[in-house]
């Protein structure tokens, strides 16, 4: 995972962000912001959401052809699952030299299918930057600040994409980090699907068994819980889309959790401490 | 689980507080903050403590005799294995008309032993504050402000006792609730102690096989493991205090975990979301 901390200071003139919610919404608030010549159009499948969209950020459009034609970069913001026919729909209307990413949650798939449609003008990013709010309305110029922003680039990515897509990142203050698609799916897999999976379990075991325990909980479980408050339709695409990972990871938190019973179990007090001694220090290493 | 709103007015006059950690020193800074005609001692075991204390609090003592001879309230918080000895040891030396709780995070046994000790001059009592932060330097005078804080009388427990540790707590900025002490083992063992093996469980889990993915966490991971890096020794404690309670919980969450998987494993897209739905409004409830 080199971290790349160059200043890619190529200017971006016309940016197309397909999806307004919360990831496009706040790309297009963070352009603006930090890029002021550079033209973004937010583009949004129905009326309805274009007009809900209209209210925080004014360039929106529904025809996903005229987004398209004048950009030289296009990111699509939308559901992983909506992607590959977006890229169908467009792909006619590109100019030669314009690039494509998206900000899925994702990417082994998408990316494959993605690379088949667009190719070399594709690189799949991943800004894991988010919030258990979702919704043009949770939209902030500032959601990419410091966030760490995954590119996957693979053997058909042309060089000048993955500068151009370093550049979009970077100019909003990303921490740039490369991966090839099934190393992110692995790791994004255990320290983002994994956490969210386990904090929604817990709120179910907790709400079918607690008898309203709920109504007593101080900062531990409001904190572990949150990301429980996602979009359930997003997070649900995610898990079956990164069905493999999820599940070696939930194999081993059962393996982890077992042992942490065992030492309960048998009143085995000193490696009850040494089990949460090491999770201690290594939660101890993030800031 | 009544919420008692009244307001406790009666002031306090002299409280001795033994035990200058995270909780002890912030009720003492809350104390000197609120009820600036209160007298209030700080006790540490010793001299290193008391003296490390004593940049925070200057009133601090290593005499519990001393400390319990001119208090109307003691407050036990030490850990909770330390109480009963130090139950005996001031016990010959308190006053007629003193009262004593403590702020630990299980009670059924002991408040049983306290109570054995102390007859109906005790009540317990768990202010559901705290942090991963331990230690007199984490110490703050805001820290039960709106904390839900519940008291465990007992059929034993005199009336006045009842009185006086919820004008304590009232006055530091508590939620006052009321259970049985084995029914607050029940409820805080699943909405704070199962959630903190949950997420010590989930850094050690990642932290084995997720070959250094934390590097690459967001606010999601964050969140869901602060907990973890609080004081092992304390929740190793806590764990084998409350046993039973905790071992149900990481039982239920089990079958939870189950679930869900079965639901990921069968490609059940309907039956995730749902899951998730669920999960998401549970948690919305709570601001």
């Amino acid at each position: 995972m080199p971290l790349h901390q160059q200043n890619f200071s190529r200017p971006l003139s016309t940016v197309a962000i397909f999806g307004p919610g919360l990831i496009g919404g706040s790309l297009a608030l963070a352009l603006q912001d930090r890029q002021p010549d550079c033209r973004v159009s937010l583009w949004a499948r129905s009326a309805a959401s274009a007009a809900r969209t209209a209210a925080v950020f004014p360039q929106v459009t529904c025809d996903a052809a005229e987004a398209a034609a004048g950009a030289d970069l296009c990111v699509f913001c939308t559901p992983i699952g909506a992607m590959p026919a977006l890229a169908r729909e467009i792909v006619p209307h590109l100019s030669a030299q314009a690039v494509v990413t998206d900000a899925g949650s994702v990417k082994g798939g998408v990316v494959a299918a993605l690379e088949e449609i667009l190719g070399g003008r594709f690189v799949g990013s991943h800004p894991m930057a988010g919030s258990e709010k979702s919704g043009i309305e949770a939209a902030r110029a500032d959601l990419f600040e410091g966030a760490t922003c995954i590119l996957t680039p693979t053997a058909r990515t042309d060089g000048g994409t993955l500068t151009s897509v370093q550049g979009l990142w970077s100019s909003v203050g990303g921490r740039l980090v490369e991966m090839s698609p099934a190393a992110h799916d692995l790791a994004v897999g255990r320290v983002s699907h994994l956490p969210h999976a386990i904090a929604s379990i817990l709120v179910d075991a907790i709400a079918r068994h607690g008898d309203g325990a709920e109504a007593l909980a101080g900062g531990g479980y409001r904190d572990s819980t949150r990301i429980a408050a996602g979009p359930p339709g997003m997070w649900s695409e995610i898990f079956l889309e990164n069905k493999a990972a999820l599940l070696s990871g939930l194999e081993e938190f059962s393996a982890s959790l077992e042992e942490l019973k065992t030492f309960i179990l048998s009143n085995d007090a000193p490696a009850l401490e040494s089990f949460l001694s090491h999770a201690k220090r290594v939660r101890d290493t993030l800031s």
